[in-house]
C-alpha cells in the first residue's frame, strides 16, 4: 500500500478551520493555527506597513502552532518558516518550499471586507432566459411583430439550434414567468441561487447587446415579471442575481443612438469615438458592441455610482436582486494605455456595499484574475482559470477543450498538473475571493460539460469534484438532465420539459451531490487540504472545526493508497457518497483504488 | 562528463537579445524571438485590453521562432506555448512548465517607459559621507561646537566604531570635498556612479533623520560642496545620486517643529498626529522619526510634485544630481488601511521625467517589490530579494545571514534554491525594472560582505557573480579594499587612506571584475539565460546580438560538465576572466570543475 503524497505535510489555509475569524475587522487580532509536525520552531512572517515583521508562535496541541496576528491593513500577507532537524522551509499559500519565494506566495487575509456570508454555501443554476421555459404569453404574434424585434427569427421550442451568426437571431420565446413556473424543479434539485443572463431588451438571443438598461425586455414579461420571479424565488429560499454588461452596450442602445445622433450630447462622451459617428472602439472590434468610456463621470453615475445608478436600481425593491454577475469584467475600462478596471470595480462594490454588504458582485474573467481581485472590488470571479479549466484539462476530451472558453488555452493535463494550476490560483487569491467565486465547468460560453468530458462517467466525476471544492458551484440549466452540446451555440438549446426525455442517471447524481454540498458546511466555508495528488486521482480534505470530509476523485484506477490514522487523526471513514465505510487496519485506512469514481467520507471523531 | 542542466531548454527574455526593441513606444510592433528546439509549433499568448489573444509565429533559423507583438498597453504580458512530439508546455518568465500557470508568470514588457539608458551599464559605489573621506575643513572646533551639533560625539578618523545607540552619535567629520579629493580612487576602480547616503542636516551620523531638506549639512561643506562634487564627478564621467527619505523626517526637522508648535499650521497636516503634539505615528514607533502623511496636498507639492519640489531642486542646476535613491520606499504612504505608495511613486517619477527621463529613481525595498514596480513609479529597487540575499544564502556564513538585512529572513541555500529565488523575482519584474535595479551584497544597513561570506574566496566569487548579473552592481565604500564589519555599525567604519593597510587581493579583483563589466555591454543590457544550475555552481549566459559571455560561479568543486557545441552554437570559449581558453573536444566544451571560482568566457562566433 502506497503512502498518500501529501499527508503529514505542514498545512494552513485562511479558512475557519485555521483562523478564529477569517473575516476580521480593522484592528482585530486573529488567532492563526498551523499544523507542522516535527517542527522544532515555527515563525510567522507578515508584512506590516510595507515592512516584514516576525511573530513567535507557541506550540498548541501535537504538531500544531498558534500565533496572534494583528489585522491592521486591507490585505494581511503572511507565511510561516518551519524549522526542524533537517533545516528549514517556508509554508506558503502555494505549499511548502525549500527556497525563498516572493511575497506574492503569501497567504492573504482581507481585513474589513468579506464575501457575502450566504454565497459559499449556495449552489447556483445558470438560466439563459430565452431557452429555459416559456409561458408563451409574451411572444409576439407572427402576424404583428413589434418592429423592435424585426431582427428575430422566431422558432418553436423544439426547433434545432442554428450554428454561427444565425444562432444569435434565433428566438424561442422563453420568459421569466416561465422560470417562475419551473421553480419547483430547482427546489427539488436543492438550488439556492439563480444566475440569470441578461434580461434587458436587446437585438440578439443572448441579450449582451442591450438597447436599454432601464427596463426588462417586454418579451420576457417586463419589469413586473422580474419582480415576480425575484419574489417567488425568494419565497422558496432561492436568490436571483442579474447579469450586467459594463464594457459595452448594443449599437441600438438608446445611449448610443443619442451619442451618434449628436456629437455634443452627454452620451457622446460615454463611448470611445475615433471619428464621430462612424468610427468607435468596440468589443473585439464588433461594430454592434460599442465600448463604454468610463472616464466619463456622468456615465459612471448613471451606471454604477450611487443609489440611482443602474447597478443599484435592480438591487433595491421591488426587484431585490441579490447581486450582479458582470460581463467580460476582465475587459471593462481597459483600452490601450488606459486602465480604469480596478477603480471601477471598487466603485461598483462601494455602491453595492452601501445598499447591503450581503449583495454579491461576481466578475466574468477568462484568465488569471489574481491581479484584479485584491478584495475591494469584485468579490470573486467566474473561476475558469482556477477550477473549471483545470478539471476540464484533466477529464475533458482533448479535441474539444478549446470549447471550454474562447482560445486554445486549455490542454490535456494530469491530476498533478491540474492540481498545481488550481493551487496557483487559490494561492494568488485572498481566501475570501476563492469563496466568493463561481466554480463552473460550463456556461452559455462553452460546450456542454457532458460533451466536453471524455465519458459520461468522467462528466459525473467532474461535476462532483466541482461540488466538493471551495467556491460557489454553478452549473448551466439542463446539465442536470444530461443535455449535450458540442459548442456554445449548441449548448444553448431549449430545456425540454418532457421528463421522459431526461437522463435520470445525471439528474439523480446532481441531486445527490447538491444535497451533500448543502448538508455539509465544510464544503462551503471549510479549509482545503490535499491528502494525495497523482495523475489519475485527487484526494483532499474539506474541514471546519466541527467536521472533516475526505473527497477522492479518480479518472481511473490507482494503486492502493493507505492513510496513516495517526497523521489523519481518525480511525474510521464514514461513507457520505459513492463509497463504503472504511475502518483502520493496522493503523492505516485503505482508500479504494477504483475509477472513474467520486467518493466522499466523513472522518469519525477520534474517541 | 555530465550534460548541462539547462542547455537546450527553450529560452526567451525581454532583452535586446530577443526583442528588436525592448523599450517600445505606444503602438509600436516589436519583433519577438524565442528559441525552442524541436518544437513543431510555437504560439505566443498575450493579454490585450484584458483578454487573451494568440499570435502565430514563423520559424526563423534553426530552433528559433519569430512573432510580431503589438505594444498597445503600459505593460504587455506574454508567454509561449511550445508544442512538440511529446506534448506541450509553456515557456514563461519563470521558465518552462508543463502545467497551466497564472498570467503573473508572463514575460512583462513596458511600453513607453524605460530605465535610463546609462543605468544598466554603470557600476555604483555607495558612500556614507561621514565615513569616507575628510578635508577636516568643516569639522566644528571642539571648543566652539555649534549648538546644532550638541548631539554629536566627535571622534578621530581612526577611532573604533561604537556599537548600539552610541554609534548614531559618533561623528568622524567626513565631508563632500573629501569625496572630491578621492575621486581618482573611483576612477581607477572604474566606477560610473556614486550613491551618496543623505547629505541633509540631521542629528545622527547616518542623517536619515533630516532636520531640513532645504540645504546640505554645513559640516559636509554645504550646498556648494555638493555642487563641487557633482561637477568634479561629472568631469570624470561619474554620476552622483542622492538619498531622500519620504517616509519620515527627524523630529527636529523644521517642518516637524512648526507642526508641533502649532496644531493649525500647514505643517501639522504633514504628519500623522494621534494626539497633538505628543502622540504621532513614527517609523517603527521610533519617536525621533515622525512619519509623513502623503494625503496632504501641500506636503506632496513641497516634497515631490513639480519643479519647485525638494525632489526636483537637487536634480536641477547647480546640483545636477543624476537621480534619487528613496529611503524605505516599501513603507512610504503605508499606514494601516491607508496605502498611497503606488500613487506617490508615480508622482515622484512624473516630476523627474518632466525634468529629464534619464534621471534614475531607485527604491530601497527589503523584500518582494514585484507588486510595487509595475514600471510607472520606481525604475527599480535595491534588489536584496532578487540578487543580494540569494547570493548571500548560497555563499554566506549561516550564523551571520541575519545581518544581510533586518530580520531572520535569509537562510542558507543551495545553488538550485538560490537560482529559483533569483528567477522568481526576475520573472515578476518587467525586464526594465530588473535593469533599473541596484544589485548589492552589502550596504550601510548590513554587515560587510567580506564578513558575511563564508571565506575570502567566496566573498570574491560572490561579488564577481553580482557583477555578471543583470541589474546595476553596487558596492559599499571600502569593500574593494577588503574592509570587514560584522554588523551594520561595524561596517560604517572610516575608509583608511593609508594604502599599505589595504587588501590588494581584493582591490585587484574588484578592478578586474569592474573592468570586465565596463568592457562588455552584454553584462549591462544583455539577456540572462541559465546553462547549468546545481548546488555548488551556477553557469549562465549574458548575451546581445553582438556578443555572448559565459559565466561560471562555483562555491566548490563540481563534477565535470560538458556543453554541447551544437546547442551552444560555438566550438570555442575565449577566456575573459579567471579562466583559460577552451576548445571543443568531440563536439563538447568541457567546463572546469574547480571551486571556489568565478570564470568568464566570450563565446567565439561560429565560423
Amino acid at each position: 500500500m502506497e503512502q498518500a503524497s501529501h499527508l503529514g505535510i505542514a498545512h494552513h489555509d485562511p479558512s475557519v478551520r485555521w483562523l478564529d475569524d477569517p473575516t476580521p475587522e480593522v484592528g482585530e487580532t486573529v488567532r492563526v493555527e498551523v499544523e507542522a509536525r516535527g517542527a522544532t520552531t515555527v515563525t510567522l512572517r507578515t508584512v506590516r506597513d510595507g515592512e516584514a515583521v516576525w511573530h513567535e508562535g507557541s506550540r498548541s496541541r501535537r504538531g500544531s502552532w498558534v500565533f496572534r496576528l494583528p489585522c491592521t491593513q486591507a490585505v494581511v500577507d503572511y507565511r510561516f518558516l518551519i524549522e526542524d532537524d533537517d533545516g528549514d522551509r517556508w509554508l506558503t499559500a502555494a505549499g511548502e518550499v525549500d527556497w525563498d519565494p516572493p511575497d506574492l506566495w503569501d497567504f492573504k487575509l482581507l481585513t474589513g471586507r468579506r464575501t457575502p456570508s450566504w454565497v459559499p454555501s449556495t449552489v447556483w443554476y445558470q438560466i439563459f432566459p430565452d431557452r429555459f421555459a416559456t409561458t408563451g404569453r409574451y411572444r409576439p404574434e407572427r402576424s404583428a411583430v413589434d418592429p423592435s424585434y424585426d431582427w428575430a427569427r422566431w422558432c418553436d421550442w423544439d426547433a434545432p439550434v442554428a450554428s454561427g451568426r444565425a444562432a444569435m437571431a434565433q428566438m424561442y420565446g422563453g420568459d421569466l414567468d416561465g422560470v417562475v413556473e419551473r421553480l419547483d424543479h430547482l427546489v427539488e434539485l436543492g438550488i439556492g441561487g439563480i444566475y440569470l443572463t441578461p434580461v434587458f431588451p436587446a437585438r440578439s438571443s443572448h441579450r449582451y447587446d442591450a438597447t436599454s438598461f432601464d427596463r426588462v425586455d417586454p418579451i420576457l414579461g417586463g419589469d413586473d415579471a422580474l419582480v415576480r420571479l425575484s419574489r417567488e424565488a425568494s419565497d422558496r429560499g432561492i436568490r436571483v442575481i442579474g447579469d450586467l454588461t459594463l464594457n459595452h452596450t448594443g449599437n441600438h442602445h438608446e445611449w448610443f443612438e443619442a451619442a451618434t445622433a449628436d456629437a455634443t450630447s452627454v452620451e457622446a462622451g460615454w463611448y470611445h469615438f475615433i471619428d464621430h459617428p462612424d468610427r468607435y472602439e468596440a468589443w473585439f472590434g464588433v461594430r454592434s458592441l460599442p465600448k463604454l468610456d468610463h472616464r466619463s463621470e456622468s456615465l459612471r453615475s448613471r451606471l454604477y455610482e450611487g443609489p440611482d445608478s443602474v447597478v443599484a436600481r435592480y438591487l433595491r425593491p421591488p426587484f431585490d436582486l441579490a447581486g450582479w454577475r458582470i460581463d467580460v469584467a476582465n475587459m471593462i475600462g481597459r483600452l490601450g494605455m488606459l486602465d480604469l478596471n480596478r477603480g471601477l470595480a471598487r466603485a461598483v462594490r462601494a455602491t453595492m456595499d452601501d445598499l447591503d454588504p450581503e449583495l454579491w458582485l461576481v466578475a466574468e474573467h477568462f484568465h488569471d484574475a489574481i491581479a484584479d481581485t485584491p478584495g475591494d472590488g469584485w468579490h470573486g470571479v467566474m473561476n475558469y482559470a482556477g477550477v473549471g479549466r483545470p478539471i476540464a484539462s484533466w477529464l475533458g476530451r482533448t479535441d474539444r477543450l478549446h470549447e471550454m472558453t474562447a482560445g486554445p488555452g486549455v490542454r490535456s493535463r494530469t491530476g498533478r498538473q491540474a492540481a498545481r494550476a488550481m493551487d496557483a490560483v487559490r494561492a494568488g487569491f485572498p481566501w475570501q475571493v476563492t469563496l466568493g467565486s463561481m466554480s463552473l465547468l460550463a456556461s452559455h460560453d462553452t460546450a456542454r460539460w457532458r460533451s466536453l468530458a471524455r465519458s459520461d462517467e468522467l462528466a459525473l466525476v467532474g461535476v462532483g469534484l466541482l461540488m466538493m471544492l471551495p467556491g460557489a458551484p454553478t452549473f448551466f440549466y439542463g446539465d442536470e438532465i444530461g443535455l449535450t452540446g458540442d459548442d456554445h451555440e449548441a449548448a444553448r438549446r431549449t430545456m425540454p420539459w418532457d421528463r421522459s426525455t431526461w437522463d435520470h442517471r445525471f439528474l439523480d447524481w446532481y441531486r445527490s451531490i447538491i444535497a451533500v454540498r448543502n448538508e455539509h458546511p465544510a464544503l462551503g466555508v471549510g479549509g482545503f487540504r490535499w491528502i494525495d495528488v497523482r495523475d489519475d486521482a485527487l484526494t483532499f480534505l474539506r474541514e471546519t472545526s466541527e467536521e472533516r470530509l475526505l473527497v477522492r476523485a479518480a479518472r481511473g484506477a490507482t494503486p492502493p493508497i493507505g492513510l496513516d490514522c495517526d497523521l489523519l487523526g481518525t480511525t474510521r471513514l464514514d461513507a457520505v457518497l459513492g463509497a463504503d465505510d472504511i475502518d483502520a487496519e493496522r493503523g492505516m485506512l485503505p482508500l479504494p483504488a477504483d475509477g472513474p469514481a467520486l467518493s466522499v467520507w466523513r472522518l469519525a471523531q477520534p474517541e
